[in-house]
């Protein structure tokens, strides 16, 4: 019933960036060299699919060191329409089901709404994928009565670690609860709106949902009663996050987005998000990176069910690591493995790679055989052959570090294959593995001028459109007028500003941005 | 074979101080009302026990308000016999074992030296003991070879996750892990000094150990290779904490240190250190509070069996909150809670009452019927309730706001009854429960005195010898004349400087400590 698009609907932008992403990313051969760019894949129905994260066909073929303005599209819209959905031609072309027409008709065998496949140029099995989140906000609602605005759902649904377990009657209940927040991040919290019980919801085919049980339904307000004044003076701090992101694994070519493995996929963990690096080991030819499940909130667990489902736009950009010049960390790596300021997290599940571990009724299986004890021994095997192949420890060394610094936490109880993952201090290696670096180096590096004011004792580092500006002894920093705070304050070291490794390559992406 | 000193070896310190705390605690009645002191409990072997947390006799009894240093011991010393034992008194006093003699000869069912029991006058099956540690520091080592530094220990003992689980021979090893700290906290941070395997050890009674089955045996280091130069340039954070606090249960007299329960215990959440206070529910009368497993850092799930284990001393502040008097968060607690600056964390265990739950095979059967499983059921079920009945919460409410902002973690998966432990952000009720108060009235509360510079914008807050500074908008403070610094900066509101509710009841507590 649909017509793809596909590559006719993602807007390309054209960028002169000096070649400072061969030089960062060496693995890339010279005969491989290219001119990164700017792509940005806006969300309609021709460029996401809905459920599955297989293969699929790519929207959009990126090289390494593109960067990508991602949209994406919670598949919870539905259950606020005219919050979410109404005036939002994206959402709308995706939402779209009548009696007579039905968008993304293929939705299944998972839930989400994933934008992509983006294709990777070279990206071969036994490549790494990086994949920088560099920026990530807030769609607004289309709905002018709702201007400034951005709109969440909470469904505690039937896969709910606690359903049928309630105190109060029914037990069997799903509840939806709606946040707000302000689009535009002036504020750092959601706010519970209102919430419902489900009711019977009839889609435009004629069947009747009697639970959450098919993603996409539109819910008919007139059947449901909202109960307003919730949740009285409770800020839930928000996180903004990708639920899922990933590669496309080798084992299947139609695959549920639900559980997440070794390529990825639905992990859910809130660390996520804006400054976030994922590393995913490359599976087939192309890569085919997707992106979706968009989140504003969740708590280490996502106890009933779902985040604070919502649209987001990211800014990633994507890096090819070639098989030959991996590093130590990187080196057969078999899980997806989050990279933060301050930390590596590592990310383990019931089953490291359910498509191969359980065979061909894996995708049906995988629902019923998890534990939080499977997780914790799969993520406890990670990290010690993360910590002693990735930062060269015995096994004695790693064991003992594991047992006296690294905290295990359960990322979640309600995606099929369920996860825990190891936060690592890399305070740890603060002394192998120097985190300072010289601000002037390494910009310079990409290109970008910099321009020192003695008297302010600040710096602006400018490429093309885009400006930096730091000042020495502060924490207090903006890129292009807007202001952010560094982790910590700039500091000088034999009269150079130095920042830490992690920042600079972030801000490199950002600065190299044509935006 | 031991003398049991009890009492008199308890330093006493007579002490004035205001009436502030039966106000606080104002469910004390009139007709209890007492005058704070400030007590400390030496570590030797009268003031400690190995391996019961039943109830005892106790070695001192405290009024609600009464402040007490703690020393506490660690178990595992005698790892190294030369920098951890030799020369400290108190802790050779403990560990004192020959052919003809032994302190402390009844070492089990668990490992853990315990200071204490202290039991609190007034307290009964019902009430709430409030535990509130204001500080806490390493213990030096006493040998003159090894003077400013601390030693610590981590065991990758039998009772460990991956025990019999190594990629390398032989599986079934256990290896003694030394860590080296300076005492004086100058440095925050702990840095791997040796490690050997384990040999098989006699004690002095002949008896040979195979591996790590006994607690205080102490090692012949003539019998082990020491490998030096490990983990190179690896610092481990500090996170100083008492490994095991609680009081006394009802279900027994003599009762297994090791599996923590709703008595609190062996809880290992390295979060309960410094400016941690810690709510138990009363079983017993005099409720009988024990505390002690000093570790100086741990990972959440304290993988290989062990934290670093080493010696510490804490200031703790006991405050009774009797049953008709509680507030709606620890009314019919029947849990070990944790209230720490910015966060509520609820403790959940496989068994939430493993005494009762097991029945008369109770302490032998927890050690084979854990699961993370189970923790996770109960600290969701523990969560829910905290938000419905503490937070005034519906279930919808509660259940959809864990859901998106809980964070689950995984406590311990080595002390028999494993543990989830749930961190609740305080920030989400900052409108229900400001926590800006103005520092003046608090203060003054306490019978301080301020004093205002109105040039440097900044107060000195005195009470006895001890002396509060800080400075509006700045967040460095000085206590006694050691700097320290503020969650935040110190702000002015209406006039007046205001400081959140926490830390003025915790620099309260510190300020009418006669020390």
């Amino acid at each position: 019933m649909k017509k793809k698009m596909k590559l006719a609907s993602v807007l390309v932008a054209c960028s002169m960036v000096s070649s400072f992403l061969q030089v960062q990313t060496s693995e890339v051969s010279a005969a491989e060299a290219y001119s990164p760019k700017h792509y940005t894949i806006p969300a309609n129905s021709a460029n996401v699919r809905w459920g599955n994260i297989g293969k699929g066909d790519a929207v959009l073929t990126v090289n390494s060191g593109d960067i990508v303005t991602v949209e994406t599209v919670t598949h919870h819209s539905g259950d606020d329409y005219d919050r979410i959905i109404k005036g939002d031609a994206g959402i709308e072309d995706i939402f779209k089901w009548t009696a007579e027409e039905k968008n993304e008709p293929d939705r299944g065998p998972g839930v989400h709404i994933l934008t992509g496949p983006i294709r990777v140029a070279g990206a071969e099995p036994g490549d790494v994928l990086e994949v920088r989140i560099l920026d990530m906000s807030l769609r607004p609602s289309a709905n002018p009565a709702y201007a400034g605005k951005t709109y969440g759902v909470n469904s505690a649904a039937n896969w709910g670690y606690l359903y049928g377990d309630m105190i109060e009657e029914p037990k069997t209940r799903e509840v939806v609860t709606i946040y707000e927040m302000d689009s535009n991040g002036s504020t750092d919290y959601a706010k519970a709106l209102y919430n419902y019980r489900w009711t019977p919801q009839t889609d435009p085919d004629g069947k009747v949902h009697n639970t959450v049980d098919y993603p996409g339904v539109v819910v008919d307000h007139n059947t449901v009663v909202e109960n307003h004044n919730i949740m009285k003076d409770v800020k839930v701090p928000v996180r903004l996050h990708f639920g899922t992101m990933g590669v496309a694994p080798s084992e299947a070519d139609v695959v549920d987005s639900v559980p997440p493995s070794y390529f990825g996929g639905n992990v859910d963990d809130w660390r996520i998000g804006k400054g976030g690096t994922m590393y995913y080991p490359v599976a087939i030819s192309g890569a085919y990176l997707s992106v979706g499940d968009p989140h504003a909130a969740m708590g280490d667990s996502e106890l009933n069910g779902t985040a604070i489902e919502t649209s987001l736009t990211g800014d990633i950009q994507i890096i090819l690591h070639k098989k030959d010049s991996l590093n130590n960390k990187l080196k057969g790596l078999d899980f997806p493995l989050l990279e933060t300021e301050n930390e590596w997290v590592v990310q383990g599940f019931s089953y490291a790679n359910y498509l191969k571990d359980l065979g061909t009724t894996a995708q049906k299986d995988i629902y019923n055989n998890s534990s939080v004890d499977k997780a914790m021994k799969d993520a406890s095997y990670k990290t010690r052959r993360f910590l002693m192949n990735g930062m060269n420890l015995t096994e004695d060394e790693a064991y003992s570090l594991m047992s006296v610094s690294t905290d295990f936490g359960i990322s979640q109880v309600v995606d099929a294959n369920w996860g825990v993952h190891a936060v690592i201090a890399k305070s740890l290696f603060t002394d192998r593995e120097p985190t300072l670096t010289s601000v002037r180096s390494a910009f310079e590096a990409v290109g970008a001028k910099l321009v020192w004011n003695s008297t302010k004792k600040s710096m602006i580092v400018q490429k093309g459109d885009n400006a930096l500006t730091m000042t020495i002894g502060s924490d207090d920093a903006s890129f292009n007028g807007k202001a952010f705070k560094l982790n910590k304050p700039l500091q000088v070291k034999d009269g150079k500003a130095m920042a830490d490794a992690y920042f600079l390559n972030l801000y490199s992406s950002k600065l190299l941005d044509p935006q």
